[in-house]
């Protein structure tokens, strides 16, 4: 143990003390996509909702007790999830409550993965999972997907021995999806749990709500930032068997949830017929956004997603540049995979307008 | 690796998957004070202010743009750590945010320990220090206080090879504190991290900071919880030197404070003379408490936080529910070196004088 430590202790500089974790020191830590001063740009970067949250919401927010502050909130998020219960056809039990739902990734890899075994995430997917794994000290063994950005055959045995997969369904930053049926039999053949990220399951055609009574080795996630538009208030839910919740439940924070996160979150699930209407809205400029870039000659990828992952017919790191000179933000990840893609998250009518402005401009300009 | 996962497998029961971490599936999880119906008891049981948050934060609270909250918070909370390094004198860099202090306590311990390795803390303290050691896979070390809950001599030889040892300063339940110069000996010796948890520090006479400047290897962290009125935000602050403050960014969750934590922290922060007066109020009612305890032939600890720790003339646990019968809630920690003592949170002039008067009461019956 001592000369453990003393290894370390070589290793560091005089503003950092000898006893920082090896993963940690040596990784880079995430990076979440940029967050310009409000106004200044055009943000199509970070897969925000462009309208606001339900009218409930503001409703909620303005009858708030404010002196209620000086009070924890309820550890347990009951009246929350409560009614996610009811919304989802599920029991209490089987929710557990997030600050956001990388609060419930993290949770779920503090649960499952003993440092030093294995965490598998399909590549691409949302950059944050080989991150977890990272600063809980596990191994990350990245899936490759298959050119069509499927899950590879005999995925199971691959990975038969790790406690837990993530994968996102709608997939970040494709938005591409996987059929249910290969989720089904997934879940069916591997032994470890399957953590189904679904942050952006309201854009799409279905989703794997059904899998939790079928199986007890799958985790669904969902996000409350994307499709209720409550990014900035944290919360998140995921389901699962009861057993599962119970031992989540003590991993996560005692109040990892604020009193108003837990309130708004409530009334924004109440209002399901306002978010719907908003996915409308956001589908159908999907739909016109990526008819119009293949007419320009991007390779779109079919999107149940509020965003597009398109391939631009110049190098994609330079469209990103000549749309940020444009005040637009987009999002480029490097890398083998996904390197010749960008990520446009849909915005309003007008925004999108603006960018197929911009693009035919960067076009014209380019060829 | 097979093997181990097998013998997990052979532990469990139709409804949980095979593969929770044995240290997760083994612990019974943190229990939090108990939170009743809002109005129906005398809460003295979670130390939560009596006051509510200051005009500030009801102010900001109604000027926030509510739409805001479709987008994501600043993931580097940096109005906040501004505010807080202006008000602490330190650097930005120097400070990290949290979702309430316990998120940062699991940051550090995610940042510092190893599985496997130890977690040292004080015995008695904050009962969730164990319970974060335990979910990290640590070997957790109590370092049992002195007859008079100090810290034993010789503390930095028994944990030696120990990278982390929290305590809390004022300490939690005992609200006694450790006398400054026996903290600075013990950086200075130790080579592990110090956490010192100064979660109660406003109400005492003395506080941890200029060791920041001393020592590499100290952590100190602050709630707004307690003496700005904020427990149910969940705002926490810890202030160490840059390079330990940057690895601690990486394992926090990119946005783990909602926008109106960071707006309400920043409001609660700038309003020091509101703070102030309450814990004025508070320590005058303290020891006004503290006095008549003592007439009724309690035991009452000097207290530096915002509740008192006393050993009653009959059994703690039924004073506890003698006064629970009343309505009032207190809160009992069993074990050795506490089961005699009961925690009391300091509330409002009323709510104390309704306490003195059920205890009168308490005391007659019984005697």
């Amino acid at each position: 143990m001592i000369d453990k430590r003393a290894s370390k202790y070589s290793f560091v500089g005089v503003e950092l003390p000898p006893v920082v974790r090896r993963n940690i020191r040596s990784m880079a830590g995430y990076k979440p996509g940029e967050q310009p001063p409000p106004g200044s740009m055009i943000k199509l970067n970070t897969n925000e909702n462009p309208y606001p949250p339900s009218p409930l919401v503001e409703e909620t927010w303005r009858n708030l007790d404010y002196a209620k502050l000086r009070t924890y909130p309820d550890p347990q998020a009951q009246a929350l999830r409560r009614t996610a219960a009811e919304k989802f056809g599920l029991k209490p039990e089987q929710i557990i409550a997030g600050n956001g739902s990388d609060d419930l990734l993290t949770i779920g890899v503090r649960t499952l993965v003993d440092q030093g075994e294995g965490l598998a995430y399909t590549d691409p997917s949302y950059s944050l999972y080989p991150v977890l794994g990272r600063i809980q000290g596990a191994r990350g063994i990245p899936v490759a997907l298959g050119s069509d950005f499927q899950l590879p055959p005999r995925l199971q045995k691959t990975i038969a021995d790790v406690p837990l997969l993530m994968l996102a369904r709608p997939n970040a930053p494709t938005g591409t999806t996987f059929p249910l049926e290969r989720i089904r039999q997934l879940c069916r053949k591997f032994r470890g749990v399957v953590w189904i990220d679904e942050a952006y399951a309201d854009f799409a055609e279905d989703n794997c709500l059904e899998l939790i009574d079928e199986f007890p080795n799958v985790v669904i996630s969902r996000s409350l930032s994307k499709s209720y538009s409550l990014a900035g208030m944290r919360v998140g839910l995921a389901f699962a068997r009861s057993g599962l919740i119970e031992e989540m439940m003590k991993v996560k924070d005692s109040y990892n949830l604020s009193l108003p996160a837990q309130k708004l979150g409530e009334a924004a699930l109440r209002d399901e017929e306002y978010m719907q209407n908003n996915i409308k809205l956001i589908k159908a400029e999907r739909e016109k956004t990526s008819r119009a870039l293949t007419e320009f000659g991007f390779t779109v990828l079919p999107s149940q997603a509020n965003f597009i992952f398109t391939r631009p017919p110049l190098p994609a790191n330079e469209y990103m540049e000549e749309l940020r000179q444009r005040s637009i933000l987009i999002r480029h990840f490097a890398g083998e995979r996904t390197g010749d893609f960008v990520r446009i998250t849909i915005g309003q009518p007008e925004e999108m307008r603006l960018l197929l402005e911009a693009t035919k401009d960067i076009i014209r300009k380019m060829t």
